[in-house]
């Protein structure tokens, strides 16, 4: 019998009414990861507590020397740029809030079974590199570019079909120069790590992860629109399995909350005393500054304004928001809701596709207040 | 109605027959990760690889300056030791093998419901602090001491009980000077991440992640076997709820091997083509160095010898093995399984016990090998 990548690569799927989480989306939950919500607290989200969605392996490079770049297609001038090369570009350092396009998929029912993303899968970093704009001036783009593609060192087989990661931006946003989208070499003042691209990756500010190509090998320049699989399969807005799709883009705005109190081990259910409590978060939105962040601790009956951190000179990093919370014993549900100065804002019902992309249901903490005599023995 | 912690905090179960990952257990899965196995390659494991396992939350702890360490109970000398007065001491680098308790929990049948780990608990790191028996020497351990309890930031409910993490160690253990137990406060050359204790942690080369407490604030020595949550309730190896049980201490030897080939996104099946397929791993154990690694590729119906690297400086960290395979169309299910020189090695049927702990089940990795025909399209 013939064995075909088919054999072990199947199409995509909902989960069954009822389903629980599968061995297959648990595997790629032990190897992901997403960050840790009381994390939200810092500026610049400390290395290991970032999100990571790698979709095959990382790739083994511990030897970034020999590492080459290669830019060519439609250019006068292709390039073959080593990190040397690189790093004697102007270096800029940009602070991005990154997201993946699937965080929320694991709440949405039914259920895309895929990566299973509660609400976790964002953080932010200062990323250093070259700006993409003076690589391709450097290349001479010739007359007739339309897609500027991007192929990453890492590989495996998706939905039957065998690959190396790719995906590619319109010229006119790979060229822009605000925002200026990077070919970085560094995260937080370090070399990338490598499940973050080491050495080299693509961020392209206000976008979700998919288009921040990791371990960036080749960029070419094309006269035709890019159909590869994670440009015209994956990465769809879609209600019905043959939809062509709007394609997804940029983060659509999303408020998150540290949750208050101490928790459960097992049930990761929130406890509080009675009093005070200082309720604080991050929000932000790949479209427009976050304009506004309100706050629910009646599970939406009523809603009030939270104090927004100062805006910062990080346009595309999330801002911080507070809101203090006075806690009376019993159960509450609490939520914040971001809205952008687009008027983009989070909706109450789940947006629904058949990926999970780009969902950004506003997040619901259950949180138990104790009587004051609540217990303190262990 | 009186609001308890038994509201949000149920004790531990075992999932049904054919239960599906609960969403509690997604939760925990989505915060806590693995090591990706692919990072088996590296001796020591890049930062944000390494295997993490919060109980609560991670403390946001972003100022070391003000941390304190207390050494009290039956002590002649007390003391409250800043970071700086730490690093005065004599300082230990010890490269270290850390594997999670609950490692291969999720594979168990029944299955435990708690951290649903596949297989890839485990980690490698260059840990460097001050030899604890130093600490204790200064305080001068009274006469009668048994335990020396170790106590963390961490502050959360588990199983009813409101708790600061706690562990203990037998004195002997806590004082040997080898392997030597450290008081750490650098991983791999920098100063903690918060995920793994900033600004200070205990390291205990050999045994399970449980004893490696982290956010290390009080040390306190006692006359008394420790009865604390974690060490008489949790971490117990037991078939039925009530028994005692015996505590879970050192690591069990282990292998695991570097997924072969290139996986397939969703299934994580792992495909190849036909010919040479270079297998290697790591091997470890926290009771006695490794002696042999077996390999199988035909699912144990014959197991041949993995060469082993060269046993390096570093006692308790994992060692290198590799085993050449010719890989023919057709399924494969290749396993390695270590043996020490103690003779304690893994089994083929699943260890059981209610907690899923120290389980050291032999990894099973099917693998497609393609025809030479295989599909290349994409």
């Amino acid at each position: 019998m013939s064995r075909r990548l088919d054999d072990v690569s199947t199409p995509a799927r909902l989960a069954e009414a009822e389903e629980g989480i599968g061995r297959d989306e648990l595997a790629l939950a032990t190897r992901n990861h997403g960050l840790p919500l009381e994390a939200l607290r810092y500026d610049v989200t400390p290395p290991g507590l970032h999100y990571v969605l790698t979709h095959y392996d990382i790739p083994y490079l511990p030897e970034d020397a020999a590492w080459e770049l290669t830019i060519d297609g439609l250019v006068r001038h292709p390039l073959r740029l080593g990190m040397d090369d690189l790093r004697s570009y102007p270096a800029v350092t940009a602070r991005v809030t990154m997201e993946c396009a699937g965080n929320g998929r694991a709440r949405l029912v039914p259920r895309p079974v895929s990566q299973p993303w509660l609400v976790e899968a964002v953080g932010t970093a200062d990323w250093t590199g070259v700006p993409l704009r003076l690589l391709l001036a450097d290349a001479q783009v010739r007359d007739g570019a339309v897609d500027v593609v991007f192929t990453g060192a890492d590989h495996g087989v998706e939905r039957g079909v065998e690959q190396d990661y790719q995906r590619a931006l319109p010229l006119e946003v790979a060229t822009v120069d605000e925002p200026e989208v990077l070919v970085a070499y560094a995260m937080n003042g370090a070399p990338l790590p490598p499940q973050h691209g080491q050495p080299l990756r693509l961020v392209v500010p206000g976008w979700y992860g998919m288009a921040q190509v990791k371990w960036l090998r080749d960029i070419t320049v094309s006269d035709a629109p890019f159909t590869g699989f994670q440009q015209t399969s994956a990465y769809r807005l879609r209600q019905e399995p043959h939809e062509l799709g709007e394609p997804v883009t940029r983060i659509a705005p999303r408020a998150l909350m540290v949750p208050p109190g101490f928790p459960d081990f097992m049930s990761r259910s929130r406890v509080t005393r009675p009093g005070p409590v200082s309720l604080e978060g991050r929000a932000w939105s790949g479209r427009a500054p976050i304009a506004t962040v309100e706050v629910t601790t009646d599970d939406g009956r009523t809603w009030s304004e939270a104090d927004l951190d100062e805006a910062t000179a990080h346009p595309w990093a999330w801002r911080r928001w507070r809101f203090e919370w006075t806690a009376e014993p019993g159960e509450h549900l609490l939520s914040a809701r971001a809205t952008d100065a687009e008027g983009n804002t989070q909706p109450l019902n789940q947006p629904w596709n058949r990926g999970g992309f780009a969902n950004n249901l506003v997040q619901r903490i259950p949180v138990l207040c104790l009587d004051t005599e609540g217990s303190r023995s262990g």
